[in-house]
């Protein structure tokens, strides 16, 4: 039996990880060929200074950027199998930067020894599921030789990610501004805006962080236009929300309520598309970014056909521990150790799971029906049971902090849910400490 | 009958006006399908504000930015079937700014009546070739659909281009350089850097032509560096010349001379890849960009199956004229006017082009041997037959207009080989003429 597993992100590694895992005790695994077109793996977190296309010509994946902090405490995403404190020797402070989180997320895997189970610098062009035969044909291109294969499995592993392509709107007179319109996919450095006056769209996490990072390296101004309603923390001086951007002339824009300003870029915190250039109609998942995904059974099998499997695709609360229940449960199924329903019990679980996405009424309820949900899935397997309820505490306690002082929460620490140890503060407030290295982070 | 063409840019339309050509003679065409990714045709002379990923998620195609005018003179360009002086009514200057191009290159595909073989936002997923059935079978996305379909097709012409995907060379320090990294490719509007101290890479039209608009729209320092040698052109003063970046570290970039400066961004002006990730190996050109390419019999006809075409592959003196001359020849010889002989002798065809390129010493020679390609390829067709010696000399001028001064060959004027009329020069020197516009550039 073989498995393609596509991605080599934290989704798809934490399904390397549990097959390893089952292999460690015994069990009998099937061969796992992991294909990911970079050239390293870490899916998001591994950063790269390119934007648009890389050095194959294929779009860039990273949607990170320089100086970025983890935006939510460590302790809700903490693999239950390997700690933070097993992995640097001691607890760390709660948001740790890129090049901390990267270390932990490849030291797990480092440690497992699946590295070479993956394709590097390989992109799937294609995969075609054929009736007859039962299984599928992956199509890849092999970047470093440029030539194309194709290869069947029994099952396919979708884990590439729905942060990766920009969702890019059009506003009236973007043809003619005369400075930098980026996506947040594309944004690098905040240095490169220094002294200037920058608008961003949209208000989700993208727009607060940037905006920060904007504020915390010296930006001019920042202006945030919203289209619903404004995120309302106790901004900066120097930091407006505005409502929604109706046009630009030449750098002047104009936003709902008839005011307008000079702006030298503006940059669309506008989300981004679940999108999967490599799938025929019968196997591409189309749906919105919401916690209760269409089409997913368990949120995880493909309704119409339960050999293909869809890891990480929903919006998230919880993170790296959910993309574990998730890939321990996409194992066992495969492995048949949990058996998938009919199609018609399969589509009926995706009808009451958003039914109960809906009924929830706010952020809190959210962050309980992912939890829950993670809860669902690690019953049933063998993945370290683990106080998802303090997490999920460790995630209200965050929100109340970012309400106090949004250039502060960061500031904060939290008990991990994992090992039971309190993290110390970090030794520097988050807007003074301009160097991100992991060794500026870990020094005491 | 079906044909595929991959692309809707001057090459495709081309071929779609070769056809139509045919039709309106009385002669019997195939079905023509023409799939273009862009949501308009023009190819890359279709201008957008958008770099990196389009809204569709898709590679954005253009690589022109704001206040292009064509680097060459028009008159080695000139359609034999349609003179600038039938669409605009009149003679016009011979640098017209990318809105007059767009506007002629439209002019003669809308007289056509060929804009409904087009489907847009279509980009072709997969190409295959089946030796049992002699047929390709081309697997499109309709984006605005969102429907994947395949539909088979007796022959293939790609005609997607090769200036759309960047080469991108990576220097040390790129990772921690503090401000904007960007490519040729992703550069849109001058004025962005405006005040701002720029470095580019390269030597080639990108750099010349992206540093002369820097300097036009108030840059404050434009540094080009180089492999193998200067350009050597009188620059203005604010422009320096230095050899190659060894790296950058903070904003500071250090030369292969040891010398070293300060600068705001880094345009990497590093040329383009032929990349069709939409091919497999058996159908996919490899090639450097040169006249004489790889594996093109008469430059066109795929050796290795003389069912698959290319158009517009060759690294260009000539442009427009060429393509036609190309398609012109495709179409006959896919209409079985024209003998396509066996492999071997599509094979040797190959070797005497790229022997009878590598012959040449210089500039001269390569604008002569191209010239004498259009000649060999327009003589096998009906297109009609024009004096291209003439514009070779046209483009000897031009260089020579260049060493006198880089900064005004644009006020130049040279005669039409297809009407015979000397244009005029255009009423207000290039470096003044800041607004782009057609209105602009066509009043008296």
């Amino acid at each position: 039996m073989r498995v393609a597993v596509i991605g080599a992100g934290p989704s798809a590694l934490a399904q390397l990880r549990a097959f390893q895992s089952a292999a460690q005790k015994g069990e009998e695994i099937p061969e796992v060929v992991c294909f990911e077109k970079q050239s390293d793996w870490g899916g998001l977190w591994n950063y790269t200074w390119r934007t648009g296309l890389d050095e194959f010509g294929e779009p860039v994946h990273c949607s990170m950027y320089r100086y970025l902090w983890t935006n939510g405490p460590k302790e809700g995403l903490e693999f239950a199998d390997y700690s933070f404190e097993e992995h640097f020797g001691k607890q760390i402070a709660s948001y740790p930067p890129r090049a901390v989180m990267v270390d932990y997320i490849e030291g797990r895997v480092k440690k497992a020894g699946v590295r070479d189970w993956i394709r590097f610098c390989s992109p799937v062009r294609w995969v075609a599921y054929d009736e007859g035969s039962g299984l599928f044909t992956v199509t890849v291109h092999d970047l470093l030789k440029d030539t194309v294969y194709t290869e069947t499995f029994d099952h396919v592993i979708i884990a590439s990610g729905h942060f990766s392509v920009p969702n890019v709107p059009e506003y009236p007179g973007f043809g003619s501004f005369n400075g930098r319109i980026l996506h947040a996919h594309d944004f690098r450095d905040a240095r490169e805006f220094a002294g200037r006056d920058v608008l961003l769209i949209g208000t989700s996490y993208s727009a607060e962080d940037i905006g920060s990072q904007l504020w915390k390296y010296g930006a001019k101004s920042i202006t945030v236009s919203h289209r619903t309603g404004p995120m309302g923390y106790a901004w900066p001086d120097n930091w407006q929300e505005v409502p929604l951007l109706q046009g630009v002339e030449g750098n002047t824009a104009t936003f709902a309520d008839g005011s307008s300003r000079q702006v030298d870029a503006i940059i669309l915190c506008t989300g981004y598309k679940h999108h999967f250039p490599f799938l025929p109609d019968d196997l591409r998942l189309k749906t919105a970014n919401r916690l209760a995904i269409a089409d997913l059974y368990k949120g995880v099998v493909w309704v119409k056909n339960p050999k293909l499997f869809y890891l990480g695709m929903q919006d998230q609360w919880f993170t790296f521990n959910m993309f574990d229940a998730q890939a321990w449960w996409v194992r066992d199924a495969i492995l048949g150790k949990i058996a998938i329903p009919g199609e018609a019990e399969r589509a009926a679980d995706v009808v009451l799971r958003i039914a109960g996405e809906d009924a929830g009424k706010d952020s809190h309820d959210a962050i309980h029906y992912q939890g829950d949900y993670v809860k669902e899935l690690i019953a049933e397997t063998d993945y370290p049971s683990f106080d998802v309820d303090g997490a999920c505490e460790a995630f209200f306690e965050w929100k109340d902090h970012k309400v106090k002082d949004i250039m502060a929460f960061r500031n904060h620490s939290y008990r991990s849910v994992m090992t039971g140890t309190m993290a110390e503060p970090h030794h520097t407030p988050w807007k003074d400490a301009l160097d991100d290295s992991l060794e500026a982070y870990l020094r005491d």
